[in-house]
């Protein structure tokens, strides 16, 4: 196998992702600029498929107008000539220090304000790019302490933002897909909407709850200790997998967007199972930059290294779903026979009365000891 | 001040709480057995509104029909001889052998019929103990391979069951509000609908979404080192806030269960000032357990002490809206002001055209620390 | 490759690990008791090297002298039969109620004579079946509130206890190795001693430092989130490895005991590489017990399971030492040039008087993005 | 009570915690420049008794010979003028890119050898200063991949690092103690020497251990979930406590250095207890920052508010200590007395024959539930 990508892979990064200069709370960035041009061209040469923006990693915060479409323009030439697409745009409501108590819930009216005009300042950009999957992560919108406001107040000026801007999208007629992003902690001492489950639940209390889903990302559920694939099923079970950010990360620490699989493989392999056997056929996103230690050839050796591993882990799914040992413990399960089904009356009388003999269903070996050790090997590539 | 409980303050506690033995992973049972009599004797003592049953907690599994009616009536009589109401009632899906791969989510139909007869069984039994709220904790419904199952199939069948228990409540006239309880991990690997969020994220799918809200747990929510109370608030703003059970836990542990306060009383006292704020008046039911170093003598001091600790910290929430430097900072901000508002083409483009001096509001200081401080010394009782 | 274990591996189990009858916190029992002859049995067929023991696994609390004596000759026996021995022995210090605040540092001076008394009785009996490590896990050394006495009275009591065992081993003639096991939490709310970088820390200022080590365990330390491997090295470096319990655990949760490499099979990879590159000796102990949803078959399956991952991560281990790419990334480094090296005021001088030329040297990619590409698809079985 | 500080209570601040400019990874400064020579006013203005600094919090990385002594004549006016004393001093082994792979343990023997010769400024610098204890954190003595070294291999370096200066300190007769910090991740994937208790194993193997002892941080220990107070009184039994970092975390997440007593006051109250309770008299030093939502005014407040909540807590220590309930429980359980004691054969023998009533011993309570309740009372201030 060549593990080589392709357009059908919809593998994408970030302009943030390749062009992340290593800068971190203890020291200075260690590569210099490089600009979106050249990410453009370097994730070309690599063979990825598109290339995702907040507002501001391609205009900077106070360009005029017509460095805006200067900047634009000269993107636009580099998208073709490097034949790669902008499936996904954002918007940077943390980096400016006006964001400092959030956008969206900031106290100050001004900050929400503002944070809604600079919002709709992106969607255009990205809707001039082709965008048709517009992120939101709301990076800031948390608190050190909560005296400072009622929790509940938060999730009201978060839903009239997020109901302004799909009306918005309706207005312009982008046709965009809202994709809400979940943190739990960072750079805020906690972060409203703390995980993906959070955004599926505010969804449907949304004015246009049928534009908006999530964008889960490994690393945010991650930090939290919580199972990334099972939020990514549910989110997909509800028809609300409208984008996914994959990297890769430790429990319980920093934020380390480290290259897909890195951290843990197993867990990155039954992700890429989910996805493939769901057939999720949106955007495959690296949220990913790499370690400090790298200079710019290590920036594409660790993006190629994260199509790689998906594609590596992608074919073992594969071998996962033809192995005949493996389908037969699963098949022994009987699963796939009816639970209690749909309720009725007589349904409920029959249930009522059946009887089950509890020490024999308890007693019997499930075989998932040997079920995990054999997807192990396969994992491991020795089966 | 007393900080004497009153039923007004619909203080419970699970028969399972001050009638646990203290068995853990590692050690024996330290305590002899509580009858439930005993255990609403000791409540009704100690000034306790409300107990709360697992349906084993009162009948043993193997019980028969007619020690089950034995059971339940000496059961009235000491909730009536105590004055002690069932507020809440709940069924043990995890206990039983049967339960070792899930109970709605079990890969054999057969422990997914046998769950929900359980059920119906647990809801016949609440109803007749004047139980109106249902809560569903789903101890078991998880996995530690995720190679057993698709995790969007664990969804579908924990859908079909809770629907079926909906109509099995208005096919019974129970007039049961359910309750969804989540937690991350334990005793499973990793537990399925991880967080509160991920339960109201499922409520809207169901077939009968008004019956169904959550039961947050603090312990549970800070077990993946999440803001219990930000959940608490999302859950409330939703309408969804059906139950609630307090206790405290330190972060990416085990599940502590310690007396509500003990592990942190700073995030105790916001969740308490939440609470109250809000006018929550459902039941403040209180899921922990003692020490195991303590007798039965020490059972009933750590449950007195849930109960101080909240009416402690109700006054201190109260001290903290009356005081004047505290509320000063706050109306100081202006985060009453509106934002950008409803969404209209006109309102549009009157924000667009809006101009914000960014470096100005970002220079404000927000006071926040102060804020915090003047919080802390009300908490630490010198303000 | 057969991955078939073989006496030179030093693969041990625990007798509690395969006789584990799956009880947890929230769950009875899933498993019928295996008699510790019957486990030496399961041990010997699927190629196990040793077995270990706390004392009541073997021998019941309350047994009398002759039936203590009886149950060691059958154990022997079988031991004999199936041509399994003990390396290593323990104490059973958490089980019984008397140990609910600790036993070496407990509060009640009854209790910590007790614990030292049933220490001896232990020793003992490991002594009698051949052990020569002596494994103490103070399994309930610690508090839920650091109200009830001060912590550096516990380090006292806990000198004190581990310096007199060490008294009795010599006096005894036993030659037994004492290695100290950490673990920061559960049972109790926070244990002392938390990880194994305390006991390096503790061991030093013992009577008998040179005969105690440590017992680092995967899942404790990684259940603090730490890097596991590197406790081990420096306990290795610091010639302190007298033992090691492999299983596999999820950061920040409970204590999970997994099948060994089940959990995050890359970080089982370099500790596989560590022990075989440093030449470690001593056993291979696997810590760990069958998922909930096993009979015995899967027990075995289980078992059978931990020393294939193992053997298979040892051969990946020795193909990343020959692999050409690798191991060129690695020398291009120069990290095998000196330092500073030793202190003398002339070699300061010079090193005072040395200009560096910080921007190149910080400017050098150090390739470690595809270094652990590399290692990452030798770990996948792709390279 | 005031709760205003005075020198004898040796509150110091770094250069660092008050001139922080509220960078994070995904936010720019927020806070304009504030000087050494400012910083300094401000930390006397609010009865501050020390202030601590990197070489580069004052000496910028690139200043000439003259700039330096320039700058360090300006500061020493500032701290006769405002009565500010420097008890210690470090160097920065982060910031500068030189630094991306580590320092002391980097891969480069020039990194290696710069970051000696840096150190050995710093000590001049603080010996200049007058301070006495010499702080050492290696925040990037760690790893992303652990492919790029062996991790003995680091130790080995780390300990060639400390043992030379050492050496300088002797040759210098700057009369330095070394107090080394540990933190177990960030901005490193893993740091080596992750805890506390990993530089008290280091220790005793350098060649001078009477000069190195430990500087434990609240958030560092926090990070990992760990009681930090019993890592301090660990240290302090060892005679290793050379230094303290006090500020505040919440558990299993990134390094918030937020104010003292701010994230949990319970934890806080309990190290407060230990450091007067064991006459702990080196520096109290705050490694903290304001919340990015302050200004230079709000930074004030955080500092006022560190030193506020230890005399606070330090206020309520004294109350435990006096009040008789909780004595009377304390002195209830007997632990004064002795337990096994000093090993002898004869002591052995009489051990071995004592007879214990287990199930008495067992069964009684110990009044921790209350103990813990009375506790919180004191500390909430109703008590």
């Amino acid at each position: 196998m060549s593990y080589q990508p392709s357009p059908a892979d919809k593998f994408s990064f970030g302009l943030w992702t390749v062009a992340n200069r290593g800068r971190d709370p203890f020291g200075e960035p260690v590569r210099d600029v490089l600009s979106p041009v050249d990410a453009v061209k370097m994730l070309g040469d690599i063979g990825a498929w598109g290339v995702n923006l907040h507002d501001n990693d391609l205009v900077p915060i106070d360009a005029t107008a017509s460095e805006r479409d200067k900047i634009v323009k000269d993107f636009k030439q580099a998208l073709g000539d490097h034949k790669v697409v902008v499936p996904m745009a954002t918007v940077s409501l943390f980096t400016d220090p006006i964001f400092k108590d959030g956008a969206f819930t900031a106290n100050d009216p001004k900050v929400r304000r503002y944070a809604v005009q600079k919002t709709m300042g992106a969607m255009d950009l990205g809707a001039e790019l082709g965008a048709k999957i517009f992120v939101l992560w709301g990076g800031r919108e948390g608190t050190e302490t909560d005296a400072c406001r009622r929790a509940d107040e938060a999730v009201k000026r978060l839903r009239e933002a997020i109901d302004w801007l799909c009306e918005y999208s309706l207005e312009k007629g982008y046709g965009y897909r809202f994709a809400l992003e979940a943190k739990p902690n960072e750079p805020r001492g906690d972060i409203y909407m703390a995980t993906t489950g959070n955004y599926l639940g505010l969804i449907p209390t949304l004015a246009h709850p049928e534009m908006v889903g999530v964008n889960p990302e490994v690393a945010h559920e991650t930090m939290a200790g919580l199972n990334f694939m099972h939020a990514v099923a549910q989110a997909h079970e509800a028809g609300k997998l409208f984008h996914i950010d994959l990297n890769d990360q430790n429990p319980g620490r920093y934020d380390q967007d480290f290259r897909f699989g890195a951290a843990n493989p197993r867990n990155a392999f039954f992700l890429v199972k989910f996805l493939e056997d769901v057939g999720y056929d949106g955007p495959r996103h690296f949220d990913a930059h790499a370690y400090r230690s790298e200079d710019y050839d290590g920036v594409k050796h660790f993006a190629i290294g994260c199509m790689r591993t998906y594609l590596i882990l992608k074919e073992k799914a594969a071998r996962f779903n033809a192995d005949a040992d493996i389908q037969g413990i699963l098949s022994k399960l009987g699963s796939d026979k009816p639970g209690a089904g749909k309720f009725s009356k007589s349904a409920a009388q029959t249930l009522v009365a059946e009887q089950f003999d509890r020490k024999t269903i308890a007693a019997r070996g499930l075989d998932y000891e040997r079920l995990d050790q054999l997807t192990t090997e396969i994992l491991l590539g020795v089966r």
